[in-house]
């Protein structure tokens, strides 16, 4: 009984999830789910991608938190087009709400769409939004882990960046083992050390980043 | 519709929480149920506090997962009691699953029992253990505004430990505001810097924990 109700969510999700990935392509609009613990860092990489974009690929942004529009208004003095979601407690953004703030930005001028989930590793992954691809963002803080302890996070991952990677060594950060908890589940996606603070491994991130833009 | 199951679940869950807290006090056991966000520092905390203990307070731990049984095996690996929950994906522990392991801990010779659950600043707010007090960690490398953006969590918590504050100058950690983020939604928690790597704070966290034991 309890299943079935999920699986009636998952699949109404999926149905606007959809229509969402045709406004997007319709628009010529990449669309970007970043996903992350709380205080991974996630929109300090958006203000750094921002920083680093070529003239040719405006960014937008939508902002997904419990409460507040803290980071909204962050992003928003940097001049970039954001629309704050408050899921009220809701643990994850999902594809209706994304629907609902998809008007609300420019969308004919936007080439690609970064959407900031809420700070979770577990339920955001099990939402479809209709984005094209999934960022998952570790850090060395939170140890190397999580892919372990979260697999399903890391399953979902078109991409792994993993910030603040100069402080590895304070945090005794292993991160041969933090990529062999990746590999566990996905067999694919790049692994790139980061650090949003000094600019480390931002430039082959945006290689792959404007790579999905081509 | 969709409300009305969760309303049932709730249900459930507290009714099974009930027995555990029944279970707990019939054994002379106080319950804490520990919430963080992934990597804050949840083990560490666990074994800090297990080493710091007086002989007369034995303690019990029950570890939550999604998947693996690194942290039981990291706790028993220093002599304690301990049954690894994994959640198989869920998000969150729930009374269910503190029941099924209860019967596995000696809880006649305990005095303390400590939940760690899963790492997650959102959904195990919304489940009652059984426990006694909620314990939440935060860490300084998540950043200052955790509170603002998930004021459930906070909200819940008996007592916050802000866990890593040796290194609350390197990520511009602002303690006041911190602080005021958390009395923004709770007006009595005490808030305590704590390091487990240093020390530091733990004899603070101590004295509040023993008293909960009195």
């Amino acid at each position: 009984m309890k299943i079935q109700v999920i699986q009636a969510i998952l699949s109404d999700n999926d149905a606007v999830a959809t229509e969402n990935r045709a406004l997007l392509d319709a628009a010529g609009v990449i669309g970007v789910n970043l996903m992350a613990s709380p205080g991974a860092g996630k929109t300090s990489l958006i203000l750094a991608t921002a920083a680093r974009l070529p003239a040719n690929v405006s960014l937008g942004v939508i902002e997904g938190d419990l409460a507040s529009s803290i980071d909204a208004e962050t992003i928003a003095a940097n001049g970039l087009p954001v629309v704050q979601i408050n899921t009220g407690g809701g643990c994850h953004l999902d594809a209706p709400m994304i629907r609902t703030a998809l008007p609300r930005l420019p969308l004919a001028s936007l080439r690609l769409l970064m959407v900031e989930n809420v700070g979770n590793l577990v339920c955001p992954a099990n939402f479809q939004l209709g984005t094209h691809v999934n960022v998952v963002v570790a850090s060395a803080p939170e140890g190397h882990d999580k892919p372990f302890k979260y697999p399903g996070m890391f399953a979902a991952a078109n991409i792994v960046l993993l910030n603040k990677a100069e402080l590895c060594p304070i945090f005794d950060f292993d991160v041969a083992s933090f990529t062999a908890g990746v590999r566990m589940v996905n067999p694919n996606a790049p692994v790139i050390p980061v650090s949003c603070r000094t600019g480390a491994g931002l430039e082959a991130w945006l290689t792959w980043l404007l790579a999905q833009c081509a």
